[in-house]
């Protein structure tokens, strides 16, 4: 089940640089194993902020939720969750 | 390069149903045909609304918007273009 | 799994007596049906409004759309989604 | 009589962790009690957010203000309350 | 109970005239009655507005509701609902 | 002359316990001066949150400014101001 | 008493061209006898857009909704009213 | 050439007092200098609110910059312009 | 003296083909005449809306509302003006 | 390829004045060179605010992203990207 998110971070000026890193680094590997496990199937840059629009598939709104919240970032997000359907016209409906 | 489009359909309640049928069947040709030529990636119906969320792969601005300009829905949507860039944690760029 | 639904409905004043009847009598079959169906949860009058505040039950993303798409009243309708979650504070959870 | 009561949470980033640990079990506590005691009907976290949407049943404007204004999240949140009404196509009415 | 409630009316500019007259003639008389039997305790214009500011004291939401939706004006309205509390500063608390 | 006034107040969270509660007491006492001398008519909190509307009977705007920016919370307050006027459904007029 | 009044003007497109030449008179006359009578003290074009800015100074709310009310443009346009007071670096407070 | 120029004030509420003693003194004078000066020529403030709403008359764009941006207040405002052109009704145009 | 003016076109769909032909050559002549004037310095479409963000240099506001009053699309069009100045780090300075 | 991008700049009143102007001059030589390299082709200041409107021209999304996160007041600023495309009534396209 698909689901596009919008993340707009804010980080304070003056966050501890170590923190600051640390806090990164995490976020990146919690991202990208989300993304090997093809539960966060796309993630880009908005050009020119400091947000990204992403598109999750999972099982349901609990995992939705869980992978959200668990974001080392998300204390400093604002998040925006959109539920997605098939559209018709979409060509993959003629494969099928 | 990739867009994120959103587009939000006001069709007339009083339109002419073979007008409609006519303008929606060929918009609908419109979208496969450049879903098939790779320009227009992805697309999503909005769950609950007359929208979908879209993403665009094109040479540049001005194909970007002579697309959208041809809608056969043009007249009807409100559009809203969202210029996307590479995510530093996408796996993508660990396979490059 | 649950999702909030608010509907903002907004009927043209000068709408045939009869359609708006028709309509009217078609939605309110629509919506007991999938009452009794255990998908439409919860429906409440926002006072004062043509709303509603709704709370459905549905398998997935996919179903959610389709019973609000087919909605007699959805070409009236402006729509809002809210995907739901668990609280931790449900003491739903502490019967489990 | 019923409202639906939207809370947004927004804590501060640096709030000391036993304060914020005491608070957090203080909320739970007090939304607990007027769960068991009936008159906090459904609490649902907002997929994706630190926000709840709540129905409330009590019986008056007054029993109202005075169970959000103790809320121990009180000073932190955002409130948006909504009062509620039968909506004349809710079965509940045709079981009366 | 009181709630203040603040209507916004746009009356088409090409309404027939009689239907007009009528329409505001019933929407007066029906407002007078509420003001007579102690519901609708208060009616202001907003400057230069087509709008007023209102205070209802009724028994519960559903009465609210009923009156509101039963406006002769309801179907050109924009109505927002705002329901009250005694103010802790209220000078008729230390008159209790 | 009548202005509905909507008072919003933020105080900081990390206010001083004493600094607050000598600024609360002489806001009550302040609000409670002016309702006794007939310029604050009516003050009622909006049920959930920290605000309150209130009308005003003062002899000009000047009056009006006078009285808000010497409220003890003005600091802390985001204020809107209404102008009101007698609406033509007023009983009052009938009484005249 | 001075009040800042900001007007939009929306006219239909296809308003019949003598009656839109007629209102159009109306409104200059009208306007023009109020700015004599020293009452609509100042009136200027936004640049750019079918609005005005402009400044009354009447006795009361009453007036200035009376003013309003009866501007010929006024079920075409939306109206902000703003009250406004002494500015206390005003330098005509100097030669009071 | 006229501009409207509306400032919000925003001044942080534990600011030293001597600080914004001095700020608000050199605030006073620069506006009154310019007020003497012919470019300043309206300062009004909105009733009940941190705020002013002031006409410019100055050579250009570029002068209205040069004032706005060295206002001692600055750093705690924020502003918003108009450009201003003259309205066909002004009675001013009949005595040109 | 620089603007810049962003300009959303809403034309009506039903709205006469010969009658939306002229309008939309006759604002294409007029504005490629400001153009070559040198007063509307740039026009750009917004990608994938029916706007554009143009730049003009003109002697005063007046001459600004003159040019954009007069647009033949100016009934159907909102119009956001914005005045202009020069930026501190221009390279431009540089070489005046 | 163009882009609008406004820029609103928020820097925080007690910034370190070192800091600061060290900041200050690192983003006015970093925008000069790319003004020199032909990349960021316009900056205007906002009349009256603490903001620029400029045009960037860039090979791609890609690196008008690197472009904006790299400014020296990334992390003090608010930025709006608008992709721009040409106008049909562009009297360049005459030329070409």
């Amino acid at each position: 089940m698909l689901f596009a998110v919008k993340m707009d971070v804010d980080l304070p000026v003056e966050m501890d640089p170590e923190v600051k890193a640390d806090t990164l680094a995490r976020e990146k590997a919690y991202s990208q194993q989300l993304q090997r496990d093809g539960e966060w199937v796309h993630i880009w840059r908005l050009a020119g902020r400091y947000s990204n629009l992403s598109v999750f598939d999972v099982a349901d709104n609990e995992r939705l939720h869980e992978i959200l919240w668990n974001l080392p970032l998300f204390p400093y997000m604002n998040v925006e969750v959109t539920p997605l359907a098939t559209h018709p016209s979409d060509i993959a409906l003629l494969r099928a």
